[in-house]
């Protein structure tokens, strides 16, 4: 088809189309002439994936570049391809594990590549926690460790194998579009927790 | 005790506290002669509060003021003291609640008082799993909010009455400062599920 079918199809502008393949974000058609060239399912599909991360994900052309770069790269497994999506999303690699986000992933059995981005996070969260002295829940670390890792996996069941697209599609939006949802569900939660620990008596 | 001591004592420096005073996140002393003044127990209580909201929690000299002015308000009882200081932490209120959002807090039966701001961010988030036909996990968004939800009540279950200042202080760091440590842990959970899922059919 041409652009501006393509336009039609994906309900992308035109010009907007002609910006991603400038940027590099989709690759170019097959030319039929020197000014017009044509363009097949692979980019409605990529057309899909972009306008989803750059849209509702919010990513940054930029990270949606470094995001779909690693899951253009020519070979690996679903895995690697999760794994690379994920370390354009989250930043580079560390080089040492911190050892007190390493000691609790162990402690937890859980599966982590050395150098994971996550586990800087993990070991700063862990570090103002501990110097701020706050009262954890009973059950501690490994409680909250728990209930997250009952949503992972839940979440990993939906990742789909059929296509690379499809799979990167839902693990890299559903990584960055849960996590405000996260966030904002625990805060109301505290809300109703709280008018009901300290409505009665106070009120 | 005079400003040297409480230094000792809190372990914050003198220029630091003149700082807090000028700005009034600190209360000011008894003055006892022009240029000296008392502190109390009362004063080490308040630094040990900020130091915890600007150091971990890092909030801005901003916004540790307006939780503290929320928590100094004179009257009021403690879910009213914690739901300022939660205001101040996460924006003005909203106008009308956003429909999406309050539908599904009624449908949880959650107790949320209209025109938090939480339930604009709530509002946000569910339009872009929306928008972007995010595949939601088994159980969907009842499930995050029952998993949430166990987390937010044996959060709330650690919060003192004892005194307003170390309810706050919990109940404010708490929020905040578990925030990235559920991002991270989800993340790594997240890794962890995908290698055992992927992880041995595809290496």
């Amino acid at each position: 088809m041409r652009i501006s079918e393509l336009s039609r199809v994906s309900g992308v502008p035109t010009a907007t189309i002609k910006y991603y393949l400038r940027e590099g974000l989709l690759h170019s058609g097959e030319l039929t002439s020197p000014t017009q060239a044509q363009y097949g399912d692979s980019h409605v599909a990529r057309l899909r994936l972009i306008r989803a991360l750059i849209g509702p994900a919010r990513l940054s052309i930029t990270t949606t570049k470094s995001v779909l770069d690693a899951i253009d790269a020519p070979q690996g497994s679903v895995l690697e391809l999760l794994g690379r999506a994920s370390m354009a999303l989250t930043g580079p690699e560390g080089n040492d594990d911190p050892q007190a986000a390493r000691d609790l992933i162990d402690q937890l059995g859980w599966l982590v590549e050395p150098g994971s981005p996550a586990l800087g996070d993990l070991d700063a969260a862990l570090q103002a926690i501990d110097q701020a002295q706050l009262q954890l829940i009973k059950g501690g670390l490994p409680r909250y460790a728990d209930l997250l890792h009952q949503i992972a996996q839940a979440e990993m069941d939906t990742v789909p194998t059929d296509t690379a697209e499809a799979a990167v599609r839902q693990a890299v939006l559903g990584t960055v579009l849960i996590e405000p949802l996260l966030i904002a569900l625990r805060r109301l939660a505290l809300q109703d927790a709280a008018i009901r620990k300290f409505g009665q008596a106070d009120l």
